[in-house]
């Protein structure tokens, strides 16, 4: 594995522009991929191996440029698979026949999980490389308005404590709608968001609505169709884009559908759900009875979801809504039962119709553990990385005097961990993606399912080098509405809490601020949301790597405590030129040594810009 | 990784009987899984994530044992897919927060690719548990009779060297035949071997056969069908068995199938095949113009060739060929090309044919890079171990002064490694597959497609330590004609020399005595079929493993030098009783110190045996 203090002497591949000539190239094409040899390290020979039609297929790869701190291989490789899978084998110096793949330079023989991976796949939205998502729990964001209470509601002052488990916890009402989210677009705008993520938003029996009683409305209690055009005018006004979500999974057991399928075994829509004996026994969402799980292998069920142009997938991209995406709620089960495995179908599916009736909309998924098998980018563009972000970011940076169980359910307290851990589990999850998919899995650092980062980490400071992290690394950064003022909650249920617009003085200003500085850096900076990554220095508790475009190189640090000093080769980081701190972080220019010699004390993160 | 001098001090778990309550459960089991903790590991709880739907869920183990050297943890897993993916977390002592997974003791959070796997297809039939292979490519085996020479071939006396590259290679003709074989059958038995593997039989017009000119009739220059069904019934007679081998992926230009499509491009054949132009640009195996690629998206042709009884790979199951079982060649690029991809269909579709008219047969596929994705156990049986066997044993014992290519074509000379990274490389292979995959993955060391392993390694005493590994790893042992006696030949074409029946004096007398020592032990020894498999120690020139039952273990050393001193303690290895050595070795007592100290000379392989 690559992490290491000296990261920085590895030689380096990424699917960047820097790195590849077609990051979306058809089949057929040939394309040009560049390997990256800092000296001095001895690299004589490069050659590229592609798998082509399941055997392996070799391609030479000559000098294309050196100069006085690096040597440029480049070779014309075939895309002959709609996934091409490619690695590269170097030699020479302190490199005897070593591989460098997606997990960096790998020391002995692997096998292709971690190759890269160029495809054939249509490209995500262009937008969406520029996206910063805020992800908005309806009913705990903003009131517009006082509506009377539902029948399954209890209803709860907006400064009433949440509850964090049990039954209540999905019944407290706080009545946050659709004209809240209206109210309060110039705060997001603040923190240079773009997108808007909702939760879902259909009619349903609890506060979370993952129990949908209809697909085909949105909650009066939220302002109903009318309040989705609403908002999604006002954000489209704005430049703005809408993220619905939608439970593939299940249905909640107050939908229609499954009322009549419990009420007539030889109704249709007893078709569309799983039952091992009408009508009291079918499978549901981790045995909980009110979400009743749907069966993907009826023709009618896949109709009425998402194949075609009337179906509810297709109808949201259309006005009232106007969607510009979905987020897919439990993707990962999505179609998987015992010996039916139907997600790959489901996804294809999904993005057929998506494709067909709102080319530009963004379909992301959510998963929880291991993606990379599932995200190849032909279904899902992205998913929620909580397994190859998140995580290990909470894993470094959580309070050491603090415990936490990680929300998918582990039963050990996560544990903290090194920065070369860290990186090795970053690694290890993005190797198994396309770059594509990388760039467009949401970064996120807290969630409506996950205890929130303030509580994790347990100091501002150090959700600030957490938030920096989601603003200099690829992909697209997802923040959940109250992170930015250092809401707290020990659990998902915990963490829904009510965003205090009324009590300002319960929020973290610096925490606000550095926010709003660390994403506006991302929206500034062109190499931020899609140029090269390279790590450069790995540490237990200091971590350095580089953003980089032809034009445009962003340098950033990130430490968790103080550190271990770390100093670069000037001419190698800008040829011996001074790099420009960034939100206040000092020049740095290099020493008599020829060295940046970087600041080593923390919790920090740091960016410094060439030119 | 857990690779190193203590791995013996590693939690540990296989798919082996002592650690599996039931290796081959039905859809919604529940089968107990043990980790073994050895002390003073400090391991203080374990749990088992199994992916459930797509999901992880959490399976507590409870203390099941513990005795003064060891505890044994045990949870009872559901099987609720067909692949159950299951991985440990262990806490305690040095292991804080730790995944135990196929690949070992694992430091970070990684994606399941390794996790273990725990199936539900049926297992391979229970012959294969004990087969010892014997791998003859016919026409350089032996001679029964003169015959006159065909129209492609060039005609060799039996001693005439053969060609070792170049357009002769495959012309050259030693008239080999399948009553050769019969001819050596008490050779084959005093090497333990029981089952013999076949290179293709059919006519064709080359002496390698994989351009085959039917697949319906068996070469008259091998004697016909007569000769396969005398070949056939001597080996039942003796209880042995006959492995066949039918190319999937191409056929010959001479086949008729080809010949009718070429000459009518609405003949049925012609959609047999995949002509960007008809007649003359078709696809072809790596573009070798006389081998075109069938076409499995045609329904006859999979009909003719493996879809149900009256298919080839059918009817070679009954007289006159009553095989054993297929090997396919170039498995891994079968039903794969452009944005196609039928290969595990192609794989389902003859296991399937083959469970229905002969399920007591193997099907083995050949794989020269990275398997783990093809060769779950649904489809193929195992495969051809290059990646996971042949090459990082090439790598470790070759002979530092020689310099050779890999054969699969890899532009740089196949390095010189240490032990810890051949181990590595084992393990990441072995990780990514069922245990019942890996216990039937060929573990060859030559083939009529690779260097040969004497050549490689250059020694024959380190032909005999790879030959060590060959009967004691997990794996199906296939011995390449002529290994045993020491052939050479610096690639496939140059190792296919015709076995030197009447130059017994060329024969290397102590290597084939090792080789008949070695695989005897395996045919003797029911642990080194079916046991548990362990790494107790790796470092650059020694390795030390056992092979567990829970009433027979085997330790096995190998080393490619002098090496390191080794010491395991006497009451963790067989409670501080003497292990008896075997083939020669030292018994191994405990010393005062109460440890088994082993032999560091080399090169050497080692066995001991208790009780």
């Amino acid at each position: 594995m690559s992490s290491s203090a000296t990261a920085w002497r590895q030689p380096h591949h990424d699917g960047s522009p820097l790195y590849v000539s077609n990051p979306n190239p058809k089949l057929g094409d040939t394309v040009a991929v560049f390997l990256r040899a800092p000296h001095p390290s001895g690299v004589s020979q490069a050659h590229v191996r592609v798998v082509v039609d399941g055997e392996p297929a070799w391609f030479n790869a000559h000098v294309d440029r050196t100069d006085a701190v690096e040597t440029w291989y480049r070779a014309d490789i075939s895309v002959a698979n709609p996934i091409a899978s490619y690695r590269w084998l170097i030699d020479g110096g302190t490199y005897n026949y070593r591989w460098v793949t997606g997990a960096g330079v790998v020391e002995h023989d692997v096998t292709d999980a971690t190759d890269f991976k160029l495809t054939t796949f249509a490209p995500p939205p262009t937008w969406a490389d520029d996206a910063v998502v805020y992800h908005i729990f309806p009913d705990r964001f903003a009131r517009s308005t006082s509506r009377p209470a539902p029948a399954w509601a209890i209803p709860q002052a907006w400064d009433d404590p949440v509850v964090g488990d049990g039954a209540l916890a999905a019944l407290q009402w706080y009545g946050g709608d659709l004209d809240g989210v209206v109210m309060h677009l110039d705060h997001l705008q603040s923190l240079s968001v773009n997108t808007v993520y909702l939760t879902p938003i259909f009619p349903a029996g609890s506060n979370h609505r993952y129990d949908a009683a209809s697909f085909d409305t949105v909650d009066p209690l939220l302002g109903g169709d009318d309040a989705l055009a609403r908002l999604s005018d006002a954000l489209h006004a704005r430049g703005m884009r809408l993220i619905g979500d939608l439970t593939t999974n299940h249905a909640g057991v107050t939908h229609a559908w499954f009322e009549a399928a419990v009420a007539d075994r030889s109704a249709a829509e007893a078709g569309y759900f799983i039952f091992r004996e009408h009508p009291g026994d079918y499978l549901s969402w981790l045995d909980v009875p009110s979400l009743p799980k749907l069966n993907h292998q009826d023709a009618r069920l896949r109709e009425l979801l998402y194949e075609g142009p009337d179906s509810v997938v297709a109808q949201w991209l259309r006005p009232p809504g106007n969607l510009d995406g979905w987020r897919i709620d439990v993707a990962n089960m999505t179609g998987r039962h015992g010996d039916v495995d139907l997600n790959h179908d489901v996804a294809l599916a999904i993005r057929a119709t998506m494709t067909n009736v709102a080319p530009d909309a963004l379909l992301l998924a959510e998963h929880g553990h291991d993606y990379t098998q599932d995200v190849m980018g032909d279904g899902w563009h992205g998913t929620m990385n909580y397994s190859g972000f998140a995580r290990p970011i909470w894993s470094w940076l959580r309070a050491p005097d603090h415990s936490f169980r990680a929300p998918t359910g582990a039963p050990i307290d996560l544990p903290r961990i090194a920065g070369e851990d860290m990186v090795a589990t970053m690694r290890a999850f993005t190797a198994g993606v396309p770059w594509d998919v990388t760039r467009h899995n949401l970064t996120i650092l807290s969630s409506h399912d996950s205890p929130r980062a303030m509580t994790v980490l347990g100091a501002p400071e150090l959700v600030a080098v957490a938030a920096g992290l989601m603003a200099t690394l690829p992909g697209i950064p997802s923040l959940y509405a109250g992170d930015e003022i250092g809401l707290e909650g020990v659990n998902g249920e915990d963490g829904r809490r009510p965003f205090p617009w009324d009590a300002p003085e319960t929020w973290d200003g610096r925490l606000l601020a550095a926010w709003r500085g660390l994403l506006g850096l991302r929206t500034q900076l062109q190499a931020l949301r899609t140029g090269g990554m390279r790590w450069l220095h790995v540490g237990a508790d200091c971590i350095v790597f580089i953003r980089e475009l032809a034009d445009q190189c962003v340098l950033v640090q990130a430490t968790r405590s103080s550190a271990e000093p770390v100093t670069l080769p000037a001419q190698h980081f800008g040829g011996g030129r001074p790099w420009t701190g960034l939100l206040g972080a000092a020049d740095l220019a290099p020493n008599e040594y020829e060295e940046l010699s970087l600041p080593n004390d923390g919790p920090a993160i740091r960016l410094w810009l060439l030119p």
